[in-house]
């Protein structure tokens, strides 16, 4: 029995709990003593005259977090506390037991806690004792609790991948494990099982999955871990079509069964480039409006300099708010701007009709189709970018989630999922330039774009697909290359040559000679989806253990110093 | 639809299905093609009359592995195939579409493949394809299936616990990941989350699970690979008849559940002593009889110097087996007894009321008494190995599980769970020239055994019990050390200096400062768990992309040379 299940329905049993002293309290000749454990907190009642000297001995003993055994009849209170749960009985003590102490903690053991990061990871035994923690972590196992039973039900195969593969170059920066037995070389860990699932698909698995950690060598950030959990999933013989919907109906039974919650299918699709576009954004936001609006031909009519010789001029509209912006609120969304490689941002304000603003000056030529075309109202905000393309989308993006934070925009527990297609198979890399994959190099090429690999990349589509849950990317999929002769042609795109993609992938090469048959799948970043269920923003707060942000932990002081004899049998030596 | 999956229920329905050629006949002007699938294999029938030039082309131009798209009509075949479980069907193929093609496979994709094991490696993929394999790895999913309901049920809390770990020296040997952030610094990939868990309970989750991967840098074996899964469980509050209940009943449901088995409970319980007394084994086979007899008393009044000057002299029995047992078949024995320390083996046969073989002649005083003792009847072979205790014991435990499979004693599909229990807390390691622990050095110590820690360290028991099942360890648990003291003095006993157990275990001991609550718990080997179930005697065959015992991966030939620029960021040079 669970202090923290106790109810009127028990009254008058005699039940045992063990549990945490949460706090102790003497008062008018009682003592009070709230016992915590991981279903909740329930009030015990010590009467000096009903129990035995030692036991009124233990009880004036106990301080907060140690562990005790009690034993008592479930009473009703005199009045109730409809704060919590178990707030309608207490428990008359009869026996009592000290089964461990606690000295004073470093912090106390209740929500909303002030404590450091640090502070709380290295206490994170402590810190997993609050309410809110043991919460998260539940909902974490309630979350793949549903989402095994709806794989299972649909005849997915639960299949371990290795965590000891290949290193390959491609893609982000490998976690390295040296060999004892060939030394000099090194497994890698897995960031994916990309192709390993692949090849389960070659094997005729048909339906594979598997809640699998995966490990970035990456620099961390809030929804960053060095190592991270995916659901991993893939079929053969599925279009991207059917995968999205096996996706939509596994995300519609967590959202039930974990808040109660009825998504409406099919979730909306939205292309790559309206994205950008319209939200200047791949992971979108639609919880709230503000959309980009181009207004490049209009704004080009204006004489002004920064519009005329931009290629592309962008705007957005904070409705209704433009009074709560000061100039120097605007300087700072300037500064932000700038983050994004725009130059600059040009703002009106528009009150009474007419505009405002150190460029009001050089729009009456184009006011009336301005405030048309951004169906302007009073008291709104009028915010530009006049760049190329990506940097007026990207900024104007960026500056939109600023503002709907900032401004309160966002309703609380709305869930926006949405599909985003039609990516572009590559991406321009500034700091290697050249193309790269935008997913990875096992990615199909739509059929009408895939001549292209020989010709301007930029134009090569992928049949790929992205789930976006509130502005963060909650997850990813396509489908993959089947034939051999196309996945040469895409290893030469992305520069390989013969020999460098047979030394990588050439296994992969070879497996494409029996019989691979069409396949594709997805991945769902486990952390993230858990971390926005339980309306937090940083993942650690839905991970037991994570590593802070410079990826070590301050509990155990991991990673750490090795013995000497370590590095010999690994023949390693530290040091260039 | 499954092609393996078409029964007489679907009669004249049109279906679609989806798979590989497993071979194709052109018998009496008709092209038969034997596909296949996940489910199993279904006969589809080209009649050249039926269908188009196309089609029949198509179907002419099938070769083994070649995936095709197939539809057709469910007809009943005017002889059923019995071994098929499809085998009253067949589909009258209206339409062929080939999906991929296939060069020929480096073996035959069928059971009892004779390729060798790096073969089966290199195209694993292949193998996989086999519905032998593919049959052990839905077993797998099975087995795991079966134990989170079961624990779910329960209400145990699935948590994850970090991959990048400390490297503790005791225990076995780490692998090691270099940090790239704190050069230098080395995560260790976990042997398993056991300190973790043990944090949990601390923390108060109370009943915590998980199916994890664990590593060992061990020289390979049949059972062993350098990275495995584990089903990890721990709870508060509960002691060890309680924990073990649970355990029973979690492999209750999973026989019944994958094998339809009904095990009777509770399981049987042997002390460790009584274990390797009786069976020569800390995991004895019970199975067969054939158990270890003492009799020492008896044997020392015969005048043979070999046991005059043993202190111990066991025997078995091998029952009405004496005939099958050449001179040179005995010799072999001995050389294998030989493995294990014994320095020789002695022997008898036991025929007409009569001892026959080289010591004969020693025993006419004791004939009687070892008659009685032994229980001989007629054509009876007794092996003799005198020395100490324990190397009588391991020898003769070795030698009658070695018989037991030579004579083929062991019945098929009898699963024999036990537990071993009263487990010594250290053993002695004869390498390291001091006792180290038997388990792990968190096992907690029984209560009137304690106080050797500071004397006697043979004498101190632990509160541990591993299960066991037909011979092989299928895990093992205790409950665990929740007092600071008492774990500084286990470490103090385990010759830890007060700065060496901080530095390594600080954490821990910090961490029972603040109301550790008492705890125990339990982990299980879960792929020598479905090696048994699925009848094999390596767990390569329920793994589906295993190393080979060079811990290497003869498919991507992990792990290999990373290139200097990855060796540069970890600030890491290969020699010495």
């Amino acid at each position: 029995m669970y202090a923290g299940a106790v109810r009127l329905a028990h009254l008058e049993q005699t039940i045992t709990l063990k549990g945490w002293v949460s706090r102790r309290r003497d008062l008018g000749g009682l003592i009070f003593i709230d016992l915590r454990d991981r279903e909740g907190i329930m009030q015990l009642v010590v009467n000096p005259e009903l129990v035995s000297k030692e036991v009124l001995a233990t009880a004036e003993s106990l301080r907060s977090e140690y562990v005790v055994e009690v034993t008592g009849r479930v009473s009703a209170r005199t009045q109730a506390n409809h704060k919590l749960a178990t707030g309608e009985v207490e428990l008359e003590v009869s026996a009592l037991t000290i089964l461990n102490t606690a000295k004073t903690t470093p912090f106390e053991i209740k929500d909303n806690l002030e404590a450091s990061d640090d502070t709380r990871l290295r206490y994170r035994y402590l810190d997993l004792r609050r309410p809110e923690m043991l919460a998260n972590l539940k909902l974490r196992h309630q979350v793949t609790k549903s989402i095994r039973h709806y794989l299972d039900d649909l005849d997915f195969i639960d299949v371990e991948t290795p965590m000891l593969t290949k290193s390959t170059p491609e893609g982000a920066r490998d976690y390295l494990v040296p060999s004892r037995v060939s030394q000099g070389h090194f497994y890698a860990l897995p960031q994916s099982p990309q192709i390993t699932k692949q090849l389960l698909m070659n094997a005729g698995f048909d339906r594979y999955y598997q809640i699998v950690k995966c490990f970035r060598d990456e620099d961390l950030r809030g929804d960053r871990q060095p190592e991270f959990t995916q659901v991993d999933l893939e079929t053969a013989f599925l279009d991207e079509t059917e995968i999205q919907e096996l996706t939509e109906g596994l995300i519609a039974k967590v959202m039930k069964e974990t808040k109660d919650i009825t998504v409406s299918l099919p979730f909306p699709r939205i292309s790559y480039d309206d994205a950008m576009n319209r939200y200047g954004s791949d992971k979108p936001d639609t919880r709230f409006e503000m959309e980009l609006v181009d207004i490049t031909a209009i704004a080009k009519r204006a004489d002004f300099k920064v519009f005329t010789q931009a290629s592309a001029i962008k705007a957005i509209v904070v409705k209704n708010l433009a009074d709560r912006y000061s100039r120097k609120d605007i300087d700072k969304l300037t500064e932000f701007a700038k983050q994004f490689g725009a130059k600059g941002l040009a703002w009106v304000k528009f009150s009474d009709q007419v505009f405002a603003g150190p460029i009001a000056k050089f729009l009456p030529d184009i006011a009336d189709d301005l405030t048309k075309a951004l169906s302007l109202t009073e008291n709104d905000l009028v915010l530009f970018v006049a760049d190329d393309l990506d940097v007026a989308n990207t900024t104007l993006g960026a500056i939109r989630s600023r503002i709907a934070k900032e401004q309160d925009l966002i309703a609380p527990d709305q869930y926006n999922f949405l599909w985003v297609v039609d990516w572009p198979m590559f991406e321009w890399s500034e700091e290697e330039s050249r193309y790269m994959s935008a997913h990875h190099p096992f990615t199909l090429p739509t059929q009408d774009s895939a001549p292209e690999l020989e010709g301007d990349l930029s134009k090569v589509r992928a049949v790929a697909y992205d789930i976006v849950l509130n502005g963060y990317e909650l997850g990813g999929g396509s489908l993959r290359i089947n034939q051999k002769e196309l996945q040469e042609r895409m290893f030469t795109a992305l520069g390989f040559t013969k020999e460098a993609a047979n030394e990588q992938f050439g296994f992969l090469l070879e497996a494409m000679n029996y019989g691979f048959p069409p396949h594709g799948g997805l991945a769902l970043g486990l952390d993230r989806f858990v971390m926005l269920l339980a309306g937090k923003d940083n993942i650690r707060e839905v991970i037991a253990f994570p590593k802070n942000n410079k990826a070590t932990d301050p509990m155990t002081q991991a990673p750490s110093d090795v013995s000497d004899q370590q590095l010999d049998e690994l023949n390693l030596k530290i040091g260039k």
